[in-house]
């Protein structure tokens, strides 16, 4: 019996390429319906399943929304305070092909029973286009869910990387969510919008986030409240520093009754990289050290309390419960419940 | 911060409760549509994630279908050689509520190409009826994930038991996939249907298992197909012995190309429990000392051929790796790929 770890990596690419035949496929089978000969050669369904999941919090009702997953080739700069050797070790330790990252993604929706409260965006239209629909996948599995974007009251950043502000636009450069204030933490909005700032930010990836972040916020006229942490911003969602990752990088304390769970956005990315390794750097920090400091401590905790974290970058649908393991941290997905 | 780990147990009750309701409410939310007030208060969606999940071995396409999860208060005979209190021990460690136990049920369905292929079939309408929804979800999230059950070439059943076999018949206590051709493993067809056995079987669950099998099957007028271990069913698809659990209780190696599934059906139920504790007889077995020795020779093959394993019983999707842990195995699920 022979293992290919890289099979459903290699699988995924391959159902991406033959989607348009496998729809086809797909609307076939469903119009034959009743009538549908037994035995006939049955067509690959090609149909992705639904990404959402939902679950509550005492009285609050959470929604996981995927916006998709994507890998790229691992570069030796992908991890800062590593060599490549021991990032592919820990990735084939993971089951993961060893030359290969993969990237997760989820926002999340919370219903407040007074209000329904995004959390984070997803990369958007540009990204749908640009990945053919493995990416800024939000809207359309947050319409699946039963979600209308119009429904939306109040749409809430946790920091200003492009997968978490892009879905803030739609495709043609709208607020993608009509009838919702945005919520933004008030030092990256002061980082990010400050031109002094934006002019000693060095080429390349910092240049390019202050550029990207003025095309997503001029576009929607700099209409933004923006919030403290430590302040309650909707009933039950609770914002707390957790800077390193960036400057004013949020995450959400979110409770009701005696339950509660712990928003992490991204205090660490991929967990079998980053809460394994907690002392790695990602090149995507904007000061390293502080996102290790960071986690370490939001991880500590997370295991002393045994608390529920929801991870914007954890697989789907990315509810889970974290362990020490080594020098590091195991994260345990939750079990899924099939009734709500 | 306070953390109270049953608070999703409770919620799935709570949420069980106000079905009816959070539908009215849901149904509401999406005849507003466009015209939806922003702020108006945001009714609980209370529509539960869908059922299904997709991925590819090789040229086959799987798609695992739950059938619902179920808690039951945890009884000192529910492992037959461990103290109850050793039982609450594993429990609370796997985040559980100590005197509850919680099963999950996963049939999948496999799709060579040429045949599509059931292989379990959930607990059926009986079960939907009588846990309120809770389970005998299989059939109507089979529909959802676009399979018909009149497409449905051929159902395979890994034992005799009910959660594997009362999805056989739909409400009318005709045959569920009507165009299917149904197999099942010979040796479970020649006990369970042998009257001398019957006669012999010691009251109450033996009894009524044996009671149960007629049941089900003299409605198909036992019209079975009976299979043996070690020889392909459908393309790619291979029974193995697995006994213990019941007495002709298989497995299925399922391959294509140079990937590799290995469906495990009830070597474990939860594997809270039977993956970390191996050595732990199930009420449920037929032959626990048996059940136990195939559970530790799988295992150990799926740890050394790190080999993914798709359990009937394991939190739904249920597709997972294991790795050996302490004195037994810890079940590490695959992530979750949103691009089928």
């Amino acid at each position: 019996m022979e293992l290919d770890h890289l099979s459903r990596e290699d699988d995924m690419t391959e159902v991406t390429r033959r989607g348009a035949i496998a729809a086809a496929a797909a609307t076939t089978l469903a119009s034959m319906g009743a009538s549908a000969p037994a035995g006939a050669a049955a067509p690959a369904a090609g149909r992705r399943a639904p990404g959402w999941y939902r679950y509550t919090v005492g009285d609050l009702e959470v929604t996981v929304v995927t916006d998709g997953a994507r890998s790229f080739d691992l570069t030796p700069s992908y991890v800062t305070n590593a060599p490549i050797e021991e990032v592919r070790k820990a990735l084939a330790a993971a089951y993961m092909p060893p030359n290969r990252m993969i990237h997760h993604y989820a926002p999340i929706v919370i219903n407040t029973g007074g209000k329904l409260v995004v959390i984070d965006t997803g990369g958007g239209p540009g990204a749908y286009k640009q990945t053919k629909g493995e990416l800024g996948q939000f809207a359309e599995n947050l319409v699946a869910s039963g979600i209308d974007p119009k429904s939306i009251d109040m749409v809430v950043i946790s920091h200003f990387h492009g997968d978490h502000v892009n879905g803030l636009l739609d495709a043609s450069n709208k607020l993608a969510f009509p009838n919702a204030e945005v919520l933004v933490p008030e030092v990256e909005w002061k980082f990010w919008m400050d031109d002094g700032e934006m002019s000693r930010a060095s080429a390349g990836r910092m240049a390019d986030l202050f550029k990207n972040n003025r095309r997503i916020f001029d576009a929607l006229g700099r209409k933004v409240t923006t919030y403290g942490w430590g302040k309650e911003i909707a009933p039950g969602v609770l914002p707390v520093a957790t800077t390193g990752h960036s400057i004013g990088h949020t995450s959400y304390v979110v409770s009701s009754g005696n339950s509660t769970i712990y928003v992490q956005s991204d205090v660490t990315n991929n967990p079998d990289l980053f809460a394994r390794h907690p002392d790695w750097g990602g090149a995507f920090d904007q000061d390293p050290n502080a996102a290790v400091a960071t986690r370490r401590k939001v991880y500590d905790m997370l295991v002393a309390e045994k608390l529920l974290v929801q991870g914007f970058h954890y697989p789907f649908p990315g509810l889970a419960r974290v362990e020490k393991a080594g020098g590091g941290y195991r994260v345990i997905p939750a079990p899924w419940h099939p009734t709500l």
